[in-house]
């Protein structure tokens, strides 16, 4: 297991001072971890971060220096990001303890990232919606103000002992968080799960989208990825207000629809 | 804990034997289930049922009679599906150790179910793919032959397990399990999940359904749903083609699109 944290990304975020970047390094080193990439840092290479690296040197070296997150993440199946506090933006949330062992689970075939934001404001909405899960490092409530190295430290340590609990084990990788569902936006049940996917059948069909291949088969995918997402009312409501429109698109194209074969699976 | 195994729905889909819905009415109420939905059973009330169910006659007499699977599930935020072995349909599976906290995590505060076939060919394609996980019970490769009222035993005690153990304790609900990629379907990294986006929000765009509204806030809620489902490159692909469909559709109506509202979250 502990070859996965070499492919665990440290992606730092347009960090401002060049020793951070140093620190982060030797952090890295000193969890096992080597695979750093900054983007758009305000300075680098400096010599304030060789300095703060102190023998992690190799690390800085080999460090990816890149333009946007974007271009950080290119490979990624698995992308957290830390940050200081809970976000306005809806998020999944996990502590370090519980993100680790997801994060390196995801590390055994493909590469996974965890980004840092800024050392001011730390991650932007924009970069942390691109992460499929927010990493909270419990701190005083009343001193939240954890430096951006330090907080890389913490990640790599729980990336470490993540790693030497799975030594020798077939660690099955953990599911995301399920989303919070609150009062105002209970789950959807089953019945509108169902209206919904009828609705989304009847909208491919008036976009062709079918074209005389079995509707059969491509609903029963379309069923998996929409299940698994676990839709609250309110999304669902979001995703039919979208079909309404595609399907008034349609309407006014005029589209003629090809019969979509409606055969079903043998057991049926 | 215990209260929630109330919330538990049992649903048996079209038994054909009477005497089998009267043994599964007394595993229930052994492990202290009492909620039993019936899907057009053969034969229903039978004096057999009663024999059965010995004692757990009120379970029976409060048995909820409906004519298809989305009728029981209504209200049904959860579904597990038992099935007598791995299915051709691509779907996450549970032990039933596995499932059992989750279902009853899930219980805390709306219906679930699980929902068991007939006694000869179990759950239909079109039944197993209205539920969010497939639960096997392990049996010997060489007889695998389990009887319903038996499947019903040992799916009710994993469940009281579970409220036993979580009696006194706060269990968070576990997420659904992950999807299994394979290297014909690797799971879609960061790059294809924005370029996804973009298509998504273009074609948004395309049938007007932003209207004037900010994209930002429609798009981060999307981006929500799709991260979570945690699609293959091959959904991202089907997804796209669905795209592509509306797309042409919206040209061919020629729509005449309000310019969205492109402005960000206030920290980007």
């Amino acid at each position: 297991m502990l070859d996965r944290l070499q492919r665990v990304r440290v992606v730092l975020v347009a960090t401002s001072h060049p020793g951070n970047i140093g620190s982060a390094a030797r952090a890295m080193r000193t969890m096992g971890l080597s695979s750093l990439w900054l983007v758009a840092p305000r300075q680098f290479p400096s010599p304030e971060a060789t300095a703060m690296a102190s023998g992690a040197d190799a690390i800085l070296e080999s460090a990816r220096v890149v333009a946007t997150l974007d271009e950080a993440l290119v490979g990624c199946v698995r992308v957290f990001g830390a940050t200081p506090k809970p976000r306005r933006v809806p998020m999944p949330e996990q502590s370090p303890r519980e993100a680790a062992p997801a994060l390196l689970a995801a590390a055994g075939t493909h590469e996974v990232a965890v980004v840092f934001g800024t050392e001011r404001i730390g991650l932007t909405n924009a970069e942390i919606e691109r992460c499929h899960v927010a990493v909270n490092i419990p701190t005083d409530a009343a001193y939240n103000s954890l430096n951006l190295a330090q907080a890389v430290q913490v990640l790599c340590y729980e990336l470490r002992l993540a790693a030497l609990a799975g030594e020798g084990a077939g660690v099955p990788v953990p599911a995301l968080p399920t989303p919070q569902f609150t009062d105002d936006e209970p789950p959807a049940d089953a019945t509108r799960m169902e209206a919904f996917f009828g609705h989304l059948e009847r909208t491919l069909g008036a976009v062709d989208f079918f074209k005389g291949r079995p509707a059969y088969t491509i609903m029963r995918r379309l069923r998996r990825i929409f299940l698994r997402a676990q839709l609250s009312t309110r999304e669902v409501l979001i995703l039919r207000g979208i079909l309404a429109d595609v399907e008034r698109a349609a309407r006014l194209a005029g589209i003629a629809t090809s019969t979509p074969d409606r055969s079903q699976g043998p057991l049926d």
